[in-house]
């Protein structure tokens, strides 16, 4: 069983909601790595009677809690002070932290206002976690069951204390057994029908399913414990693919990384030395938007109307076949831009449609590649921002699916 | 005193670090500006003793609890179930609920997956919450002294569902004394920048001061006491606004709502009838994709090299006046898509310093009017990713700075 952990961010800017708790996630992702469990976070403002009322319960449950913030020298930072009446401590100075907070003025030859003296109180019996990013010291102390760590809320002083100081207290403190995560990642394809599709899979109880709905991608999760012999795991990971079939674009975790779709595409073309050229529709700039850093779109179009877009490269509309409106688009535009492949995308229906909360549209997809071209059509619907999210996905999967069977 | 409120978020992602929990800060800030004192965060993963006890926990401690997540039709989706184990409550079937689920793919033109069924037992007495945005409907029932609201965490349908359905609820149900949230928001300028520019302002100890640095603008906000006065208060923000000029791009609470840069700019191009073709550099479609919804925008370019970019309008390029060459483009392209504004953003400085890592660019934005050039001139640096975004902005920005001159 691994040792369980819990995060507690102190802060009234995060209960209020005006600062989003990013260190909850970035100090849970650390902890799992390490093997751990993480049970639960927690975030309470600046009340004396609910901090101390926390720290109770907590070290009541949890091995181990790493807390952020409430450690600054403001009349409303009370880590300290709630950690000594939760525990029956008393509050002692501590000679060298105070030495430590003058020095971090003097290095900016600012005078140490009187209020920072308060940041050197330590509960009795806390070990100082020096803090060289910053004025506070962090501080650690067991309690019951659970070992505890302080120290700041602000993220860069944050991560620095934890991976200098706390991790390799952790790691000496409990025995631990990380797990290994692997990650298959899907596009066009929603979490109940990878759900449905995997079904027949048999998974042991032993390793974790889980899924995960991104903007970019579905993904489906296995944790597999410490010592899961590798084959067996690349044999249920492989399983679990294959039933998912063509919409996996990459798999993480198990022997490298492939990343996110634009990444898994980015490989593939820088490889196979081919450029693209682009006519977006519904996803209004959002493809090209998608692909920033890649050396291999050339460029992109967008054009509200369609017959402005036929205009343009000099080819007959026929809103009845948009597939074939689409290649002929492709034909011309992979010509004037010089590119390997060109990629197009129409839909049907006017803007109206398109705004329309949850109506459907249907998409029309062309690439033009050296073999021709391929087709794909898809039904997408939902608010504005998710269509066009969507068309801008599918369109390159279109592109992914072809790179990636001409792989094998 | 204010009632109090709890946030919960329930999933594995959660608390496992993957998704950064951006939903409890959304809701707390919903909530706070209703009148609620949030008191606590907590997220827990997919554990149903684990839920059980923290239902029953907060039901103890809370007058009302959001809660997020669970809701779906997967194995890991506990919601319902821990919510009628802890609170001694039966499972049943919601016709209603079903129907709605049904109607969902329906919709989408796919099959409803077995699973999905799961998602229309709700607890017996609970009021069902119809969700028009996804599969999941939530639902709210009151217990102990708390009355809980269930909503799905995709953020999407969350904001939805508690927007239209939640609130409204919590409206009727609790007397509230709501603060007064007036946001002024600005673009172009850093929160410390702000912070400087602002601090010869005197702030009412009243009055709650906080910042937050968006994805698309910067925003100042002042939180004010229920029954603040109407007078003072609108002179307080002029004065603070005062000190931001030109910066500021739009000020929500005060008389009305101004929403963000690209709601701002389209009330103007509304209201005047105006078209926008656009040619893009660094921003790469995003400009256009930020834009997705407004019928204005008639089309977006977005070209690789520059050398092209100067052959398909017939224009020379010249490296050493960029603004020159954006100006022709602007002539060229206005009159090709035949729009009343064109605007061209050219960028110094190769692919490589672009895609360089915190390595400033130089932004050349042209806007070409009924009354001419209007040209401005920025340095963006940081990751890749934030430049494309700053790139957007700033070209958007200087189309909002020429359409709230005219009206003045």
């Amino acid at each position: 069983m691994n040792p369980t952990l819990e995060i507690f961010s102190q802060g009234e800017e995060i209960v209020t909601g005006q600062t989003v708790d990013t260190n909850a996630a970035w100090l849970s992702q650390q902890a799992v790595q390490m093997g751990f469990t993480v049970t639960r976070h927690t975030a309470v403002g600046d009340n004396l009677d609910g901090l101390i009322g926390l720290l109770r319960e907590i070290s009541a449950r949890a091995d181990c809690c790493i807390c952020t913030g409430g450690l600054g020298p403001t009349s409303d930072d009370l880590t300290a002070e709630a950690v000594a009446k939760a525990f029956g401590l008393t509050l002692e100075f501590d000679e060298i932290a105070f030495a430590q907070i003058k020095r971090f003025f003097d290095n900016r030859k600012r005078p140490m206002p009187e209020s920072n003296r308060k940041q050197a109180m330590l509960p009795a019996g806390a070990e100082r976690i020096d803090n060289e990013w910053g004025t506070a010291p962090g501080f650690s102390l067991l309690h019951g069951r659970c070992w505890f760590a302080f120290i700041p809320g602000v993220p860069f002083e944050m991560r620095h204390l934890f991976l200098e100081k706390v991790r390799p207290a952790l790691a000496g403190r409990f025995t631990l057994q990380p797990g290994r995560l692997v990650t298959i990642r899907t596009v066009g394809i929603g979490e109940s029908d990878i759900q449905q599709r995997i079904a027949a899979v048999m998974i042991p109880d032993a390793v974790q399913l889980g899924f995960r709905a991104g903007i970019d991608d579905v993904q489906t999760k296995l944790l597999f414990p410490y010592g899961y012999p590798e084959t067996e795991m690349a044999s249920l990971v492989s399983n679990i693919a294959e039933q998912l079939g063509s919409a996996v674009f990459g798999i993480d975790g198990l022997s490298e990384v492939s990343g996110d779709l634009v990444a898994v595409i980015d490989r593939l073309m820088q490889t196979r030395k081919r450029t693209l050229t682009v006519t977006e529709t519904a996803s209004q700039g959002l493809l090209a938007a998608k692909c920033i850093g890649m050396p291999w779109l050339l460029g992109t179009l967008f054009d509200r109307s369609l017959d402005s877009l036929g205009q343009r490269f000099a080819v007959p509309v026929d809103r009845d076949d948009l597939m074939m409106t689409a290649e002929r688009i492709a034909v011309a535009m992979k010509k004037s831009a010089a590119a390997d492949f060109a990629l197009v995308q129409l839909y049907a229906g006017d803007d109206g449609t398109f705004h329309d909360k949850d109506q459907p549209i249907v998409l029309y997809n062309v690439l033009l590649t050296e073999n021709g071209f391929h087709q794909s059509t898809q039904t997408v619907a939902g608010p504005i921002r998710r269509k066009q999210n969507q068309a801008a996905l599918l369109a390159l999967d279109l592109l992914r699916r072809y790179l990636q069977l001409q792989e094998i």
